[in-house]
């Protein structure tokens, strides 16, 4: 036994017991003729007490102590003279008998304090000193909850936890898949799976009616800064529901994570929009609702006053941004700039101040009146001491770049509280979208999303508007999670992979399997997953997923820490059967 | 809403309401005026009662239902004339007044009963239709209970679930490694881990203290029928901890998961034993204890007599099978043959019967008189009616032989019983082995084990002597699982890896990073992992892992069902940077 208690354990009732605690020195400090080191874990931090007079030995020992040693002592536990109230263990401190040097330290490369001074790049190529700091050590023990209360609550409602393979077959639907070639099948390759999505399809067909699993799910896509290589999915499905049963279901698992790991309630039913509705007022499919900034169609009033640019756009598209109406010249120009990189791509930003006084004033004043701006104010809600932004062009990329415009809004007005949370059902997504590149539908969600038996009757005339069974969570502007009601029909799942573009041959070589299984008694079914790193982050109130995976990857998809990928030796190569380029 | 309630809810205490049930047609029959539906879930069987008279067009319609047809009814819980005490629901039926028919199926290859017609691999291809027979069910439940009661033992004994990566860095040492092409990286690969060992380690490093995950891990293995190229593991490390801890820990999970999933009690403290002691009784290192037959050594009571083949074996070792003396010649033949076969490799088999009258007979008459063979009965603790057996040979590979006869014979004489279960701590692992055809010494456990400390001493002067901190549960002849307090310092590690013949360079290149982790502060750390197939598949009483998995690969790695793995296309190899051979 290294230790009888950890760091976090001793309080006033342990007074004159003798223990063994074993830790890492936080720090050490030298006052007259004592030496203090604090002895730290995961559980907290104990002071330890040397007498330099007493036992001058020991205390010299402690004295030549680095920080990050790892150390064994043995001691009485005794009331501190001056009590630290920030400290659970702050009544306490050990006047130590024994004191074992279990390994050194080398200095760290940053300093292990909640605010470090190490850059990313350092931290991440020493993870596991990174790792050893507080705020790093609660956002994975935030996870570890999330997690078991997910089990929790599923199993409560009888999921079973059933694990798929993650040696699967290579599609060609979706994003790239990262392949594993097999030595015992030269020349074939096994494929990393996207999502447990066809598996969970054929176990509502073996009837296991509830399945949940929190798995790794893997996308070879170039990577963004919220976006990793391999990610974790909470995936769930249910056999005999409709898609009321599955967001009720599921509803109720955030409201009990919220509950037990974070201690908040939500009153009432989440908020529901339709996909239609959530791109025309935010410009979004995951809204963040914590603000208001609706959009406003100001294209009737703004028509023929000769300002071509919204006679001739599609769409003109206001937002009212409250209290802003005194940003300078610098601070508008500089936002106009921004708006206008090639990431968000606007040709240009109108803006109306709505000037205390009950005066407009607007960068289009040549065109419009105080008047007609008057009208665009009401329209938009804006009251005297708001901002109006006013962007058009083309419909779909003018709501893209407003929602860009209205998320910088809401950070900089400081509207997005990391502690407010608001979830959001965005209901009734579109089935298909089309691809312009390769002139071919592409599905939406998946191929295995059922269309609304409403729109069944658009299939063949106007797919593009057909609507799927298919619904998001959506969070402080943040996609939780999403799923569908699935095709359980081998005919209309045949037709689906026809829109798609597969022939009937190719759809049985991929998904035979699947379309075999439809015709031996499959049940209505439907499901959903969560991203737990996104949850997890989201829920810690940080837009970082990154910071809430133990050993991340960089941007380039590398592991610097273990410096992965690496190159392998010829003799695996030639045993499997491969040659690189 | 499909249903009101599951097939396995109904209860005397229903009758008289309404309900909507869904499910699958087990079957039914026709009797009388009346026709009855077994209507099945995973919850139970429901029959359902259709009245010709009453509602001819709805009772026609129940007659054209096929085997494994979804189907959805609403009816009246009435109570049964014919009660069924062996099903739950066996006091009501449904008086049906709605059928739905969701979906119909076509005549399953293979009869969907717990004792099926179907052939291995005909149910592995249609294991989505294998997946609803109940004992499969079953299995899977009993997987799903035991993962979940595990997690619920290591979280209330302080363990964090900490999610380790899939994409990491190949490693010569151990098995073979999975690779998976790099397209952002060209030329560069990951590997699939074969355990999350080193991250395990920097965890313990990190400050977790008390880490456990539940993980997919890989090995690219010619496959056996007990082992699959994907697998399980129950992982787990702590710190601060010493050998007895570990066991104490681990343990109490075996025993509250028997205790919980299947209402079994251990008595007591698990027996243990040391490696060398387990060869030297078993022949195993996983010894079957359900049943004695322990090793007697008979090479000095069988010295001398002029059978060349004892006199000059290293080893001649004697089991006493009970109840056996009246085994006949072509008995014996058989097991001889058996036991000559290249997969065993013994030369020959003595054999001696202890006949009831108290005589014996043996195959060595001619060398051994009634006494010599009394005094191996009296050694080996036969007694009258038991058959003793007798091998010879280098001591290691007689070992090996017997153990296979002794497992035999327990298994022929009924003495391995499904229902019973014995663990036993094998502990002291030898460090290393020596491998004959590379002339090095490997790793027994892995890299990364400690050596005892009273060895110390040993690894300069006879490194193949030295004992491991390292130690195995064995259960029923089944090795659940294993591990070893780790070495948390840099200079024994790099002597470590220097014995096992890496270059400095090399272990630097591997295991730099963990070797550079255990210069800032390592705690002295340990762990062990458990095969969750094979400890469900022994809980479950059951030799056969493949069972315990929801979608296992065959014996070539394949997936029959999926057929996976296969050819990518060429779009796919060149944006990888690789080409097939």
């Amino acid at each position: 036994m290294y230790r009888s208690h950890t760091n976090g354990e001793l309080r006033a009732a342990h007074i004159g017991q003798e223990v063994t605690l074993a830790g890492w020195v936080q720090k050490s400090r030298d006052l007259g003729g004592m030496t203090f080191v604090d002895l730290r874990d995961r559980y907290g931090i104990t002071q330890l007490a040397f007498n330099l007079e007493e036992n001058s030995d020991l205390c010299l020992q402690a004295r030549k102590l680095g920080r990050e040693f790892v150390i064994q002592v043995k001691g009485l536990v005794i009331e501190r003279s001056s009590k630290n109230a920030n400290l659970p263990t702050g009544e306490i401190e050990i006047k130590v008998s024994e004191l074992n040097l279990l390994n050194a330290a080398k200095t760290p490369p940053f300093t292990i304090e909640d605010d470090t001074d190490g850059g990313e790049e350092l931290r991440a190529q020493y993870r596991y000193l990174d790792l050893r700091r507080n705020p790093v050590q609660q956002k994975l023990r935030l996870r570890n909850q999330v997690a078991l209360e997910t089990r929790k609550y599923l199993d409560s409602n009888g999921f079973l936890d059933v694990e798929t393979p993650y040696l699967i077959k290579s599609t060609p639907e979706g994003a790239r898949d990262f392949v594993v070639p097999s030595r015992m099948n030269p020349g074939e390759f096994y494929a990393l799976p996207q999502s447990p999505q066809t598996f969970k399809q054929l176990l509502m067909v073996s009837g296991f009616d509830r399945y949940y699993q929190i798995v790794k799910c893997f996308r070879d896509e170039d990577l963004r800064a919220d976006r990793q290589p391999e990610f974790t999915q909470i995936d769930c499905e249910m056999a005999f529901v409709e898609q009321e049963d599955i967001l009720n279901m599921f509803e109720g698992l955030i409201k009990h994570l919220f509950q037990t790991v974070r201690g908040i309630t939500f009153e009432g039913n989440f908020p529901r929009m339709t996909y239609a509705e959530a791109m025309a007022i935010y410009g979004s499919d995951k809204p963040d609702i914590r603000f208001d900034m609706k959009f406003t169609d100001l294209k009737a009033l703004s028509s023929g006053k000769n300002f071509q640019v919204f006679d001739n756009a599609e769409a003109v598209i206001g937002i009212a941004v409250p209290g802003a109406s005194e940003y300078t010249r610098k601070q508008l120009d500089e936002i106009t700039d921004w708006i206008k990189r090639p990431q968000i791509g606007a040709l240009g930003l109108v803006y109306v101040k709505c000037n205390l006084d009950g005066t407009f004033k607007s960068s289009v004043d040549k065109f419009y009146d105080e008047a007609a701006l008057k009208s665009w104010a009401e329209a938009s809600g804006a009251k005297a001491g708001d901002l109006i932004f006013v962007l058009s062009g083309d419909l779909d990329k003018t709501r893209k770049q407003m929602n860009e415009l209205r998320l910088r809004m809401g950070t900089e007005l400081g509207l997005r509280k990391p502690d407010e949370f608001k979830p959001l059902w965005v209901l009734d997504f579109p089935l298909l979208e089309w691809d312009e590149e390769h002139g071919r539908y592409h599905a939406m969600h998946h191929p295995f999303t059922s269309p609304k038996p409403e729109d069944f009757g658009l299939i063949d005339s106007e797919p593009g508007k057909v609507r799927a069974n298919a619904y998001d969570l959506a969070m402080n502007g943040v996609e939780l999670g999403g799923g569908s009601i699935r095709i359980h029909d081998r005919a209309l799942q045949s037709r689906m992979f026809e829109l798609l573009g597969f022939t009937p041959e190719q759809a049985q070589e991929q998904f035979g399997f699947l379309l075999n299984a439809f015709e031996y008694g499959a049940p209505p079914h439907g499901g959903l997953a969560f991203g737990l790193d996104r949850l997890v982050a989201t829920m810690g109130g940080s837009d970082s997923i990154r910071d809430y995976i133990a050993f991340p990857k960089n941007n380039s998809g590398r592991d610097v820490m273990i410096d992965a990928p690496s190159q392998i030796d010829e003799v695996q190569l030639k045993e499997l059967g491969i040659k690189t380029n």
